[in-house]
């Protein structure tokens, strides 16, 4: 039998995913399952865009530009400049959701080697990304207590070296929720500049700031623009996370045709995709609001309902829709997967992400979970009794 | 300014698309384009396809499973298994297009620095996913005196060494057109077991074989299991390229459950792309009995019509909907562009893509041409018409 990559057995098998399993099995025995594990929304996509897929007229569902079609570009970079980010639809990549952008930069902008900084807890898939594209992921640590605000830059500064070639951030940040002031995005400004590297952006939660708080890009920067990277989706924004059309945005014009030799190769995104996500940009703005306020109350009801636990610490985040709560338990990986096996309440029991898999520093995050606040508030009260009464039998409970 | 990675600056463009600037200005210039130069087919997609996407009814645009729906493997295999597959639903991984795949297949397989086996030309992606992936394309000529069969197996042996880890075919071919025989196929087989290699195989275009020929995989033999890795798309078989949905087969559970780990880290394919791709697996044979005729009489007139032309040499190849064609050219490049740039035939041109792109090999193919007959019969008449004037008057003839 011929021999398997070491690249495919250090690729990371997904950390979401491999509760799955017990799921399966805790479904099959009749327990209802909260899901608070996966970023997938139970908000309804918009009309107009799902009208527009119905809709569609072709009759051949031709192969679009590699870069994706004009009129897609065009009406993205005016949902862009709406929020001041100065570009022309040249500027726009559009790709097989977030994730393809994500790779495709770190190909084109690192060597095989070179490291990348990324604060932690950071997305998952940051680091099968980085395992594929063969570069290192330097992680940062964050800290809950400040609720995961930006690291100190003398830590960036004390990591950088002559491998170090970008520096990503998630904002607002999933796993954590935490949204970068524009404080923090000048101080990663100064430090991009002085050490001449990219600065990644994803932006896939840019919709979701609560409490009146404002978003900043890296994109509304001066002086940034050969080293900013963006990288978004209509997936959170619109509750379309099956269409998989996301985008690459950079005004580094030799950035930008680079990329679009790896968007060639595998010739384009999908056509009713683009459709449908051109048709999304008329979202009216009563369709934010009304997510923006239900997703506000979730979390209020989720944040305030996890700190009456006894023993559990939860940041109030400023955005996305995540939370990172710290548990009194031995290992979150075992909790986990305990809720799934071994507990129920009222035939009920949660499913959470272990932060571990959020970590690159081994160790880190063990009694930590994200919950993501996907559900309705009935559910998420019905998920917060559940994990309240696991708590309190749970077998590795561990007061700090 | 931050550099571009070694990578990015390697990569190659798409050879298809270096043309598109000089048939933009043609199309300016009011020149009627016959485009032969892209397999995109102008067949309508099947009425059941464009409906399911039509009447898609889910509220909540989600993610998938990262292998694809469960009813939709199901489905695929049915497919798959009328043409004595022989495969589960489990074998089947369900990717953003054909190209996803083999991208894949190329990390999981192959350590960087690693070599793949594959007869040039060769479509041209393959050298960019190979370039994404570290690894090494090893090609090995075929002959266009003997329509593009498969080079003797002693040639095979003479360019595998210890860096060898797969050979890779495109069976009917693109660009030749080229139907491999069950012969070739044996032969490769006793190959691949003797020096324990992967044998990837794209059947892109399975459906289209001419004169009654019957298509055979390398899933149809015995004792390939472990050895074989198939790539396909609902692209070609439905004209649907810009639905991107393909997906990868093979027996081999290791590989599977290491495929499935870079799968996960994109999340998933297109949602509303699987419904229309379950809905496709019902497309009545009369469908496919008239494409196939279709494509037959197109290939016929284009293949007559090249052969025709003084100075000019086409074989009949027995599938897909491309042929190689020699010309008595100086440079084929130069002969596209000027096609494009210089010439006219009431005011007509051709627009044709230079073989130079499918070789590895330098200078390899330098006057021969690949022509998609991917349009119906006049204009195929009207592009011989153009064709053979331009041969007339093109400064750079060559008479071989």
């Amino acid at each position: 039998m011929p021999k398997i990559s070491q690249k495919g057995l250090d690729m990371p098998a997904s950390p979401i995913r491999k509760l799955t399993p017990f799921a399966d099995q805790a479904k099959k025995d009749g327990k209802k399952i909260y899901h608070l594990n996966i970023g997938q929304p139970d908000i309804e996509t918009p009309e107009g865009m799902l009208n527009a897929l119905k809709n569609v007229d072709f009759k051949v569902w031709a192969y679009t530009a590699s870069e994706g079609t004009a009129t897609y570009r065009a009406k993205l970079a005016s949902y862009y400049n709406k929020r001041a980010y100065n570009i022309a639809p040249t500027d726009i990549l559009v790709t097989n959701g977030g994730s393809e952008g994500i790779l495709i930069a770190m190909q084109a902008c690192l060597n095989p080697g070179e490291e990348i900084i990324i604060p932690e807890p950071f997305y998952a898939n940051y680091n099968s990304f980085a395992c594929a594209a063969d570069i290192v992921v330097k992680p940062i640590m964050s800290h809950i207590s400040n609720g995961f605000a930006l690291p100190e830059i003398s830590v960036f500064e004390s990591l950088i070296t002559e491998k170090t070639k970008a520096i990503a951030i998630c904002n607002p940040n999933n796993p954590t929720g935490y949204l970068y002031s524009r404080e923090e995005l000048e101080a990663l400004k100064t430090l991009c500049i002085k050490h001449d590297l990219y600065l990644f952006s994803d932006e896939a939660y840019r919709e979701f700031c609560y409490d009146g708080r404002e978003f900043i890009s890296p994109m509304h920067m001066e002086g940034l623009e050969e080293h900013v990277v963006v990288f978004d989706t209509v997936s959170k924004r619109y509750s379309a996370c099956g269409a998989r059309i996301g985008c690459l945005i950079t005004k580094n014009k030799t950035l930008y045709q680079v990329a679009l030799k790896f968007a060639q190769a595998r010739l384009s995104p999908s056509l009713e995709g683009q459709i449908a996500a051109e048709a999304a940009v008329d979202t009216p703005d009563s369709y934010f609001e009304a997510v923006s306020k239900e997703y506000t109350a979730r979390r209020d009801t989720l944040v305030s309902g996890l700190n009456a636990i006894p023993g559990v610490f939860c940041p109030n985040p400023g955005g996305a829709f995540y939370v990172v709560a710290k548990l009194p338990i031995d290992n979150a990986d075992r909790f986990c997967q305990w809720m799934l096996e071994s507990f129920s309440y009222q035939n009920q029991t949660v499913m959470m992400a272990p932060a571990t898999g959020f970590y690159s520093t081994p160790g880190a995050g063990e009694n930590e979970v994200r919950l993501a606040y996907v559900l309705c508030e009935s559910d998420l009260q019905n998920a917060l009794a559940c994990l309240k009464e696991a708590l309190i039998v749970y077998p590795g409970r561990r007061d700090n």
